[in-house]
Protein backbone atom coordinates (compact mmCIF):
# COMPACT_ATOMS: atom_id res chain seq x y z
CA UNK A 1 0.00 0.00 0.00
CA UNK A 2 1.69 3.50 -0.60
CA UNK A 3 0.85 6.46 1.03
CA UNK A 4 -1.67 8.15 -1.82
CA UNK A 5 -3.98 5.18 -1.18
CA UNK A 6 -4.75 6.96 1.96
CA UNK A 7 -6.01 9.98 0.61
CA UNK A 8 -8.78 7.97 -1.77
CA UNK A 9 -10.35 5.95 1.22
CA UNK A 10 -13.17 7.20 3.72
CA UNK A 11 -11.79 7.96 6.77
CA UNK A 12 -12.64 6.28 9.80
CA UNK A 13 -14.95 8.05 12.23
CA UNK A 14 -16.03 5.73 15.40
CA UNK A 15 -18.13 6.74 17.84
CA UNK A 16 -21.15 6.14 15.77
CA UNK A 17 -23.51 3.34 15.59
CA UNK A 18 -24.71 1.40 12.97
CA UNK A 19 -28.07 2.29 11.56
CA UNK A 20 -30.17 -0.49 10.18
CA UNK A 21 -33.17 -0.91 9.09
CA UNK A 22 -34.74 -3.78 10.78
CA UNK A 23 -36.92 -6.24 9.40
CA UNK A 24 -39.64 -7.11 12.25
CA UNK A 25 -42.88 -8.18 9.75
CA UNK A 26 -44.69 -11.37 11.27
CA UNK A 27 -41.74 -11.59 14.17
CA UNK A 28 -43.01 -11.09 17.77
CA UNK A 29 -41.95 -8.03 19.37
CA UNK A 30 -42.83 -7.86 23.34
CA UNK A 31 -43.53 -4.26 24.52
CA UNK A 32 -43.43 -4.54 28.76
CA UNK A 33 -45.13 -1.77 30.20
CA UNK A 34 -47.77 0.35 28.72
CA UNK A 35 -46.87 4.54 29.52
CA UNK A 36 -45.87 7.24 26.78
CA UNK A 37 -42.62 5.82 25.77
CA UNK A 38 -44.04 1.98 25.09
CA UNK A 39 -46.43 3.47 22.99
CA UNK A 40 -44.36 5.35 20.71
CA UNK A 41 -42.36 2.04 20.54
CA UNK A 42 -45.16 0.08 19.96
CA UNK A 43 -46.01 2.59 16.49
CA UNK A 44 -42.48 2.03 15.71
CA UNK A 45 -43.40 -1.80 15.51
CA UNK A 46 -46.51 -1.76 14.20
CA UNK A 47 -45.36 0.81 11.30
CA UNK A 48 -43.13 -2.29 10.48
CA UNK A 49 -46.08 -4.95 10.94
CA UNK A 50 -44.49 -6.61 13.71
CA UNK A 51 -46.93 -8.78 15.90
CA UNK A 52 -46.91 -7.00 19.19
CA UNK A 53 -47.72 -8.53 22.54
CA UNK A 54 -48.44 -5.73 25.81
CA UNK A 55 -47.42 -7.05 28.80
CA UNK A 56 -48.58 -4.48 31.23
CA UNK A 57 -51.58 -4.25 34.24
CA UNK A 58 -54.66 -2.19 32.05
CA UNK A 59 -54.66 -0.11 34.99
CA UNK A 60 -51.40 1.52 33.55
CA UNK A 61 -51.76 1.68 30.08
CA UNK A 62 -52.03 4.69 28.38
CA UNK A 63 -55.02 6.23 26.50
CA UNK A 64 -53.20 5.68 23.06
CA UNK A 65 -51.80 1.94 24.29
CA UNK A 66 -55.44 1.36 25.89
CA UNK A 67 -56.40 2.43 22.14
CA UNK A 68 -54.71 -0.13 20.22
CA UNK A 69 -55.67 -3.03 22.84
CA UNK A 70 -58.95 -2.41 22.12
CA UNK A 71 -58.78 -2.25 18.61
CA UNK A 72 -56.60 -5.26 18.54
CA UNK A 73 -53.51 -3.65 16.85
CA UNK A 74 -51.48 -5.51 19.52
CA UNK A 75 -52.09 -8.71 22.32
CA UNK A 76 -52.57 -7.71 25.72
CA UNK A 77 -51.20 -9.29 28.65
CA UNK A 78 -53.11 -7.53 31.85
CA UNK A 79 -50.35 -8.59 33.86
CA UNK A 80 -46.29 -7.14 34.95
CA UNK A 81 -43.82 -9.75 33.48
CA UNK A 82 -42.89 -12.70 34.48
CA UNK A 83 -39.49 -13.98 33.39
CA UNK A 84 -41.47 -16.91 32.30
CA UNK A 85 -42.94 -14.58 28.92
CA UNK A 86 -39.60 -14.99 27.76
CA UNK A 87 -39.58 -18.89 27.49
CA UNK A 88 -38.14 -20.11 24.08
CA UNK A 89 -41.67 -21.58 23.40
CA UNK A 90 -42.69 -18.01 22.90
CA UNK A 91 -40.69 -17.65 20.41
CA UNK A 92 -39.79 -13.72 21.28
CA UNK A 93 -37.62 -11.71 18.50
CA UNK A 94 -37.14 -8.48 20.11
CA UNK A 95 -38.06 -7.01 23.73
CA UNK A 96 -38.04 -3.20 24.72
CA UNK A 97 -39.20 -2.42 27.91
CA UNK A 98 -40.66 1.03 28.88
CA UNK A 99 -41.05 0.69 32.76
CA UNK A 100 -40.11 3.01 35.90
CA UNK A 101 -38.69 0.12 37.51
CA UNK A 102 -34.76 0.26 37.28
CA UNK A 103 -34.71 -3.56 39.10
CA UNK A 104 -37.28 -5.25 36.83
CA UNK A 105 -35.75 -3.60 34.20
CA UNK A 106 -31.86 -4.88 34.70
CA UNK A 107 -33.67 -8.32 35.51
CA UNK A 108 -35.55 -8.41 31.95
CA UNK A 109 -32.31 -7.48 30.25
CA UNK A 110 -30.31 -9.95 31.67
CA UNK A 111 -32.51 -12.62 30.74
CA UNK A 112 -32.74 -11.37 27.24
CA UNK A 113 -28.77 -11.48 26.72
CA UNK A 114 -29.10 -15.08 28.60
CA UNK A 115 -31.69 -15.90 25.89
CA UNK A 116 -30.21 -13.96 23.07
CA UNK A 117 -32.46 -12.19 22.53
CA UNK A 118 -32.44 -8.44 21.20
CA UNK A 119 -33.15 -5.83 23.35
CA UNK A 120 -33.59 -2.13 24.41
CA UNK A 121 -33.91 -1.04 28.00
CA UNK A 122 -35.62 2.82 27.89
CA UNK A 123 -33.12 5.16 29.52
CA UNK A 124 -30.60 2.59 30.17
CA UNK A 125 -27.66 3.37 26.98
CA UNK A 126 -25.84 0.26 28.83
CA UNK A 127 -28.83 -2.15 28.96
CA UNK A 128 -29.56 -1.78 25.03
CA UNK A 129 -28.81 -3.73 22.10
CA UNK A 130 -29.78 -0.57 20.20
CA UNK A 131 -31.54 2.82 20.75
CA UNK A 132 -34.12 4.67 18.52
CA UNK A 133 -33.68 7.77 16.99
CA UNK A 134 -36.54 10.30 15.43
CA UNK A 135 -38.34 8.67 12.22
CA UNK A 136 -39.42 10.52 9.09
CA UNK A 137 -42.13 8.38 7.29
CA UNK A 138 -43.48 9.07 4.46
CA UNK A 139 -44.83 5.60 2.44
CA UNK A 140 -41.63 3.75 1.42
CA UNK A 141 -39.46 6.63 2.65
CA UNK A 142 -38.29 6.32 6.13
CA UNK A 143 -35.47 9.28 7.36
CA UNK A 144 -33.92 8.75 10.65
CA UNK A 145 -31.66 10.87 12.80
CA UNK A 146 -29.80 9.88 15.62
CA UNK A 147 -27.29 11.98 17.82
CA UNK A 148 -26.12 9.21 19.21
CA UNK A 149 -27.60 10.16 22.75
CA UNK A 150 -26.00 13.75 22.52
CA UNK A 151 -29.80 15.32 22.37
CA UNK A 152 -32.68 13.59 21.15
CA UNK A 153 -34.91 16.39 21.31
CA UNK A 154 -32.09 17.47 19.02
CA UNK A 155 -32.73 14.94 16.93
CA UNK A 156 -36.79 15.40 16.58
CA UNK A 157 -36.00 18.91 15.63
CA UNK A 158 -33.54 17.96 12.79
CA UNK A 159 -36.22 15.04 11.66
CA UNK A 160 -38.77 18.02 11.62
CA UNK A 161 -36.77 20.35 9.31
CA UNK A 162 -35.95 17.78 7.26
CA UNK A 163 -39.27 16.54 6.74
CA UNK A 164 -40.24 20.21 6.01
CA UNK A 165 -37.33 20.65 2.85
CA UNK A 166 -38.87 17.59 1.73
CA UNK A 167 -40.81 17.95 -1.94
CA UNK A 168 -44.33 17.35 -0.31
CA UNK A 169 -45.22 13.88 -1.90
CA UNK A 170 -41.22 12.16 -2.07
CA UNK A 171 -43.21 8.99 -0.73
CA UNK A 172 -45.86 8.93 -3.62
CA UNK A 173 -42.86 9.86 -6.21
CA UNK A 174 -40.45 7.11 -4.58
CA UNK A 175 -43.45 3.99 -4.89
CA UNK A 176 -44.09 4.96 -8.80
CA UNK A 177 -40.35 4.55 -9.15
CA UNK A 178 -40.17 1.54 -6.94
CA UNK A 179 -43.37 0.44 -9.39
CA UNK A 180 -41.71 1.37 -12.52
CA UNK A 181 -38.49 -1.01 -11.39
CA UNK A 182 -40.64 -3.54 -10.92
CA UNK A 183 -42.37 -3.84 -13.87
CA UNK A 184 -38.78 -3.16 -15.75
CA UNK A 185 -37.17 -6.33 -14.00
CA UNK A 186 -40.43 -8.15 -15.78
CA UNK A 187 -39.64 -6.28 -19.13
CA UNK A 188 -35.80 -7.40 -18.97
CA UNK A 189 -35.31 -9.97 -16.75
CA UNK A 190 -32.62 -11.58 -15.51
CA UNK A 191 -29.10 -10.48 -13.59
CA UNK A 192 -27.37 -9.98 -17.36
CA UNK A 193 -29.73 -6.94 -17.77
CA UNK A 194 -28.82 -5.22 -14.07
CA UNK A 195 -26.81 -2.78 -15.69
CA UNK A 196 -28.86 -1.67 -18.22
CA UNK A 197 -31.68 -1.57 -16.39
CA UNK A 198 -29.94 0.71 -13.63
CA UNK A 199 -28.60 2.96 -16.36
CA UNK A 200 -32.03 3.23 -17.95
CA UNK A 201 -33.65 4.14 -14.69
CA UNK A 202 -30.96 7.14 -13.67
CA UNK A 203 -32.00 8.11 -17.22
CA UNK A 204 -35.37 7.99 -16.49
CA UNK A 205 -35.08 9.93 -12.98
CA UNK A 206 -33.00 12.72 -14.61
CA UNK A 207 -35.90 13.22 -16.93
CA UNK A 208 -38.55 13.68 -15.21
CA UNK A 209 -40.12 15.61 -11.88
CA UNK A 210 -41.18 14.16 -8.70
CA UNK A 211 -44.43 15.39 -9.53
CA UNK A 212 -44.35 13.57 -13.01
CA UNK A 213 -43.68 10.68 -11.40
CA UNK A 214 -46.17 11.22 -8.91
CA UNK A 215 -48.70 11.75 -11.85
CA UNK A 216 -47.69 8.80 -13.74
CA UNK A 217 -50.62 6.00 -14.23
CA UNK A 218 -49.51 2.69 -15.25
CA UNK A 219 -50.61 3.52 -18.50
CA UNK A 220 -48.04 6.13 -18.62
CA UNK A 221 -45.23 3.84 -17.22
CA UNK A 222 -46.33 0.77 -20.24
CA UNK A 223 -45.35 3.68 -22.64
CA UNK A 224 -42.18 4.62 -21.12
CA UNK A 225 -41.23 1.02 -21.03
CA UNK A 226 -41.51 0.73 -24.62
CA UNK A 227 -38.19 2.69 -25.08
CA UNK A 228 -36.00 0.84 -22.63
CA UNK A 229 -34.45 -1.73 -25.62
CA UNK A 230 -33.28 1.50 -27.45
CA UNK A 231 -32.09 2.99 -24.38
CA UNK A 232 -33.94 5.93 -24.64
CA UNK A 233 -35.98 7.86 -22.53
CA UNK A 234 -39.00 9.98 -24.30
CA UNK A 235 -39.84 13.69 -23.66
CA UNK A 236 -43.11 13.89 -21.08
CA UNK A 237 -44.61 15.80 -24.21
CA UNK A 238 -44.48 12.54 -26.63
CA UNK A 239 -45.30 10.39 -23.55
CA UNK A 240 -48.48 12.66 -23.08
CA UNK A 241 -49.21 11.93 -26.64
CA UNK A 242 -48.88 8.33 -26.31
CA UNK A 243 -52.08 8.00 -24.08
CA UNK A 244 -55.09 6.52 -25.52
CA UNK A 245 -57.30 9.74 -24.26
CA UNK A 246 -54.00 12.51 -24.58
CA UNK A 247 -56.43 15.17 -23.48
CA UNK A 248 -56.44 13.95 -20.32
CA UNK A 249 -54.17 16.66 -18.96
CA UNK A 250 -53.16 15.11 -15.83
CA UNK A 251 -49.84 15.64 -15.73
CA UNK A 252 -47.91 18.79 -14.10
CA UNK A 253 -44.15 19.53 -14.78
CA UNK A 254 -43.06 21.27 -11.23
CA UNK A 255 -40.32 19.97 -10.35
CA UNK A 256 -38.49 20.98 -7.07
CA UNK A 257 -35.16 20.89 -8.11
CA UNK A 258 -34.93 17.95 -6.95
CA UNK A 259 -33.26 15.10 -9.27
CA UNK A 260 -34.62 11.40 -8.61
CA UNK A 261 -31.60 10.38 -9.26
CA UNK A 262 -32.33 6.38 -9.04
CA UNK B 1 -62.72 3.62 24.21
CA UNK B 2 -64.64 6.06 22.25
CA UNK B 3 -64.70 7.21 18.58
CA UNK B 4 -63.11 10.70 19.12
CA UNK B 5 -59.66 8.98 20.22
CA UNK B 6 -59.23 7.50 16.74
CA UNK B 7 -57.91 11.03 15.21
CA UNK B 8 -56.12 11.80 18.27
CA UNK B 9 -53.56 8.73 17.91
CA UNK B 10 -50.86 8.06 14.78
CA UNK B 11 -52.28 5.38 12.22
CA UNK B 12 -50.22 2.21 11.59
CA UNK B 13 -48.15 2.58 8.52
CA UNK B 14 -47.50 -0.73 7.78
CA UNK B 15 -44.95 -1.57 5.08
CA UNK B 16 -41.86 0.12 7.10
CA UNK B 17 -38.79 -0.73 8.76
CA UNK B 18 -37.84 -0.50 12.23
CA UNK B 19 -35.13 1.59 11.99
CA UNK B 20 -32.50 1.07 14.88
CA UNK B 21 -29.44 2.76 15.76
CA UNK B 22 -27.41 -0.44 17.10
CA UNK B 23 -24.78 -0.71 18.83
CA UNK B 24 -21.66 -2.19 18.25
CA UNK B 25 -19.03 -0.87 19.88
CA UNK B 26 -16.86 -3.79 20.58
CA UNK B 27 -18.80 -6.50 19.25
CA UNK B 28 -17.76 -9.05 16.52
CA UNK B 29 -18.64 -8.35 13.12
CA UNK B 30 -17.75 -11.29 10.27
CA UNK B 31 -18.11 -9.85 7.09
CA UNK B 32 -17.45 -12.10 4.19
CA UNK B 33 -16.44 -11.04 0.93
CA UNK B 34 -14.17 -8.12 0.11
CA UNK B 35 -15.42 -6.03 -3.07
CA UNK B 36 -16.99 -3.02 -3.28
CA UNK B 37 -20.28 -3.81 -1.16
CA UNK B 38 -17.68 -5.34 1.65
CA UNK B 39 -15.83 -1.99 1.51
CA UNK B 40 -19.20 -0.07 2.18
CA UNK B 41 -20.17 -2.51 4.85
CA UNK B 42 -16.91 -2.44 7.00
CA UNK B 43 -16.71 0.97 6.76
CA UNK B 44 -19.95 1.73 8.84
CA UNK B 45 -18.67 -1.17 11.16
CA UNK B 46 -16.04 0.54 11.68
CA UNK B 47 -17.81 4.21 12.06
CA UNK B 48 -19.25 2.13 14.66
CA UNK B 49 -16.69 1.04 16.64
CA UNK B 50 -16.80 -2.91 15.90
CA UNK B 51 -14.30 -5.19 15.80
CA UNK B 52 -14.71 -6.52 12.04
CA UNK B 53 -13.10 -9.72 10.70
CA UNK B 54 -13.05 -10.08 6.67
CA UNK B 55 -12.72 -13.32 5.45
CA UNK B 56 -11.63 -13.46 1.37
CA UNK B 57 -8.69 -14.26 -0.09
CA UNK B 58 -6.44 -11.89 -0.56
CA UNK B 59 -6.65 -11.89 -4.41
CA UNK B 60 -9.93 -10.65 -3.79
CA UNK B 61 -9.80 -7.59 -1.54
CA UNK B 62 -10.53 -4.44 -3.43
CA UNK B 63 -8.44 -1.94 -3.04
CA UNK B 64 -10.37 0.05 -0.05
CA UNK B 65 -10.25 -3.27 1.67
CA UNK B 66 -6.72 -4.29 1.13
CA UNK B 67 -5.84 -0.76 2.41
CA UNK B 68 -7.83 -1.39 6.13
CA UNK B 69 -6.36 -4.62 6.32
CA UNK B 70 -2.85 -3.28 5.62
CA UNK B 71 -3.47 -0.76 8.20
CA UNK B 72 -4.85 -3.19 10.84
CA UNK B 73 -8.51 -1.77 10.63
CA UNK B 74 -9.81 -5.14 10.30
CA UNK B 75 -8.61 -8.69 11.07
CA UNK B 76 -8.18 -10.59 7.57
CA UNK B 77 -8.47 -14.35 7.25
CA UNK B 78 -7.21 -15.12 3.79
CA UNK B 79 -9.19 -17.52 2.65
CA UNK B 80 -13.22 -18.50 1.78
CA UNK B 81 -15.26 -19.01 4.53
CA UNK B 82 -16.22 -22.09 6.41
CA UNK B 83 -19.12 -23.15 8.76
CA UNK B 84 -16.68 -23.10 11.49
CA UNK B 85 -15.76 -19.71 11.23
CA UNK B 86 -19.59 -19.49 12.94
CA UNK B 87 -18.63 -21.62 16.02
CA UNK B 88 -19.67 -20.34 19.17
CA UNK B 89 -16.17 -19.95 20.47
CA UNK B 90 -15.75 -17.00 18.04
CA UNK B 91 -18.17 -15.32 19.49
CA UNK B 92 -19.70 -13.68 16.37
CA UNK B 93 -22.37 -10.70 16.52
CA UNK B 94 -23.45 -9.97 13.09
CA UNK B 95 -22.87 -11.90 9.82
CA UNK B 96 -22.33 -9.35 6.28
CA UNK B 97 -21.89 -11.60 3.53
CA UNK B 98 -21.06 -9.85 0.22
CA UNK B 99 -20.08 -12.55 -2.05
CA UNK B 100 -20.75 -13.61 -5.96
CA UNK B 101 -22.24 -17.08 -4.56
CA UNK B 102 -25.75 -17.49 -4.16
CA UNK B 103 -25.46 -21.19 -3.04
CA UNK B 104 -22.99 -20.13 -0.28
CA UNK B 105 -24.98 -17.41 0.53
CA UNK B 106 -27.62 -18.98 1.14
CA UNK B 107 -25.69 -21.75 3.51
CA UNK B 108 -24.32 -19.08 5.43
CA UNK B 109 -28.10 -17.47 5.86
CA UNK B 110 -29.50 -21.02 7.15
CA UNK B 111 -26.23 -21.14 9.60
CA UNK B 112 -27.06 -17.99 11.43
CA UNK B 113 -30.46 -18.73 11.63
CA UNK B 114 -29.18 -21.79 13.58
CA UNK B 115 -27.21 -20.31 15.47
CA UNK B 116 -29.09 -17.24 16.23
CA UNK B 117 -26.61 -14.09 14.63
CA UNK B 118 -28.17 -11.40 12.89
CA UNK B 119 -27.16 -11.24 9.43
CA UNK B 120 -27.62 -9.85 6.25
CA UNK B 121 -26.49 -11.27 2.88
CA UNK B 122 -26.21 -8.42 0.21
CA UNK B 123 -29.09 -8.23 -2.56
CA UNK B 124 -30.73 -11.18 -1.53
CA UNK B 125 -33.75 -9.60 1.19
CA UNK B 126 -35.22 -12.11 2.24
CA UNK B 127 -32.19 -13.55 3.94
CA UNK B 128 -31.24 -10.19 5.62
CA UNK B 129 -32.62 -9.30 9.11
CA UNK B 130 -31.62 -5.99 7.95
CA UNK B 131 -31.07 -3.71 5.70
CA UNK B 132 -28.58 -0.76 5.50
CA UNK B 133 -29.54 2.67 4.06
CA UNK B 134 -27.82 5.70 3.04
CA UNK B 135 -26.35 7.33 6.13
CA UNK B 136 -25.45 11.10 6.45
CA UNK B 137 -22.32 11.03 9.36
CA UNK B 138 -21.56 14.47 10.51
CA UNK B 139 -19.75 13.80 14.29
CA UNK B 140 -22.56 12.41 16.90
CA UNK B 141 -25.64 13.43 13.93
CA UNK B 142 -26.53 10.64 11.84
CA UNK B 143 -29.08 10.38 9.24
CA UNK B 144 -30.19 7.27 7.60
CA UNK B 145 -32.23 7.59 4.49
CA UNK B 146 -34.42 4.00 3.35
CA UNK B 147 -36.67 3.85 0.69
CA UNK B 148 -37.74 0.37 1.73
CA UNK B 149 -36.04 -0.95 -1.29
CA UNK B 150 -37.58 0.96 -3.85
CA UNK B 151 -34.67 2.84 -4.71
CA UNK B 152 -31.69 2.55 -3.37
CA UNK B 153 -30.16 5.11 -5.71
CA UNK B 154 -32.78 7.47 -4.41
CA UNK B 155 -31.73 6.77 -1.15
CA UNK B 156 -28.67 8.44 -1.77
CA UNK B 157 -29.71 11.17 -3.76
CA UNK B 158 -32.20 12.64 -0.86
CA UNK B 159 -29.23 11.49 1.69
CA UNK B 160 -26.79 14.10 -0.10
CA UNK B 161 -29.58 16.58 -0.32
CA UNK B 162 -30.51 16.51 3.63
CA UNK B 163 -26.52 16.63 3.72
CA UNK B 164 -26.79 19.98 1.65
CA UNK B 165 -29.77 21.66 3.40
CA UNK B 166 -27.89 20.92 6.93
CA UNK B 167 -25.89 23.89 9.06
CA UNK B 168 -22.43 22.96 8.13
CA UNK B 169 -21.78 22.82 11.61
CA UNK B 170 -24.61 20.61 12.76
CA UNK B 171 -22.54 17.78 14.47
CA UNK B 172 -20.61 20.16 16.24
CA UNK B 173 -23.16 21.91 17.30
CA UNK B 174 -24.79 18.85 18.58
CA UNK B 175 -21.50 18.11 19.97
CA UNK B 176 -21.19 21.10 21.78
CA UNK B 177 -25.10 20.76 23.13
CA UNK B 178 -24.32 17.22 24.40
CA UNK B 179 -20.86 18.51 26.40
CA UNK B 180 -22.92 21.39 27.88
CA UNK B 181 -25.79 18.71 29.06
CA UNK B 182 -23.77 16.89 30.60
CA UNK B 183 -21.56 19.74 32.36
CA UNK B 184 -25.18 20.55 33.31
CA UNK B 185 -25.83 17.00 34.62
CA UNK B 186 -22.85 17.23 36.93
CA UNK B 187 -24.32 20.75 38.42
CA UNK B 188 -27.92 19.35 38.87
CA UNK B 189 -27.43 15.52 39.55
CA UNK B 190 -30.37 13.24 40.22
CA UNK B 191 -33.42 11.71 38.34
CA UNK B 192 -35.61 14.57 40.06
CA UNK B 193 -33.71 17.79 38.55
CA UNK B 194 -34.81 15.91 35.11
CA UNK B 195 -37.65 18.32 34.13
CA UNK B 196 -35.60 21.58 35.50
CA UNK B 197 -32.78 20.20 33.35
CA UNK B 198 -34.65 19.55 30.11
CA UNK B 199 -36.24 22.54 31.11
CA UNK B 200 -33.84 24.58 30.98
CA UNK B 201 -31.91 23.20 28.11
CA UNK B 202 -34.86 24.21 26.13
CA UNK B 203 -34.65 27.67 27.19
CA UNK B 204 -30.73 27.71 26.16
CA UNK B 205 -31.68 26.10 22.46
CA UNK B 206 -33.96 28.69 21.95
CA UNK B 207 -31.92 31.46 22.97
CA UNK B 208 -28.72 30.60 20.63
CA UNK B 209 -27.71 29.78 17.19
CA UNK B 210 -25.96 26.63 15.61
CA UNK B 211 -22.85 28.80 15.32
CA UNK B 212 -22.84 30.16 18.66
CA UNK B 213 -23.00 26.56 20.25
CA UNK B 214 -20.04 25.67 17.61
CA UNK B 215 -17.95 28.49 18.90
CA UNK B 216 -18.58 28.33 23.00
CA UNK B 217 -15.54 27.51 24.74
CA UNK B 218 -15.55 25.54 28.37
CA UNK B 219 -15.79 29.23 30.25
CA UNK B 220 -18.32 30.15 28.08
CA UNK B 221 -20.55 26.87 28.80
CA UNK B 222 -19.46 27.03 32.75
CA UNK B 223 -20.84 30.63 32.47
CA UNK B 224 -24.02 29.89 31.44
CA UNK B 225 -24.49 27.31 33.97
CA UNK B 226 -24.51 29.84 36.60
CA UNK B 227 -27.69 30.80 35.55
CA UNK B 228 -29.36 27.12 35.61
CA UNK B 229 -30.17 27.72 39.52
CA UNK B 230 -32.61 30.67 38.66
CA UNK B 231 -34.09 29.09 35.43
CA UNK B 232 -32.38 31.86 33.60
CA UNK B 233 -30.30 32.18 30.29
CA UNK B 234 -28.19 35.15 29.47
CA UNK B 235 -27.84 37.21 26.34
CA UNK B 236 -25.45 36.64 24.21
CA UNK B 237 -23.82 40.09 24.98
CA UNK B 238 -23.97 39.32 28.95
CA UNK B 239 -21.91 35.97 28.27
CA UNK B 240 -19.64 37.47 26.14
CA UNK B 241 -18.66 39.99 28.75
CA UNK B 242 -18.40 37.16 31.08
CA UNK B 243 -15.11 36.38 29.54
CA UNK B 244 -12.02 36.63 31.55
CA UNK B 245 -10.93 38.33 28.14
CA UNK B 246 -14.17 39.38 27.33
CA UNK B 247 -12.35 41.29 24.23
CA UNK B 248 -11.96 37.84 22.74
CA UNK B 249 -14.28 38.19 19.94
CA UNK B 250 -14.61 35.21 19.11
CA UNK B 251 -18.65 34.14 19.00
CA UNK B 252 -20.70 34.69 15.74
CA UNK B 253 -24.50 34.97 15.65
CA UNK B 254 -25.14 33.68 12.67
CA UNK B 255 -28.09 31.99 12.74
CA UNK B 256 -29.36 29.36 10.22
CA UNK B 257 -33.08 29.65 10.76
CA UNK B 258 -33.51 26.30 12.45
CA UNK B 259 -33.62 26.55 16.42
CA UNK B 260 -31.54 23.51 18.11
CA UNK B 261 -34.88 22.92 19.96
CA UNK B 262 -33.28 20.15 22.05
Amino acid sequence: MTAEHEEDFPKVQGGGSLILAWQIRGKNVLVIGGGEVAAGRILNCLDADAVVTVICPTSGLNPEVAYRVAKSQVIHIDRKFEPSDLDPDKKVNMVLTAVDDPVASTMIWKLCKERNIPANIADVPPECDFYFGSVHRDGPLQIMVSTNGKGPRLASSIRKKIASDLPQNAGAAIEKVGKLRGMLRKVAPGSEAVSSRMGWMIKVSDAFSWETFCEMTEEDMENLLVFYSRGEVPTLELLKSMREDPAGEYFFDGSFGFSVGC
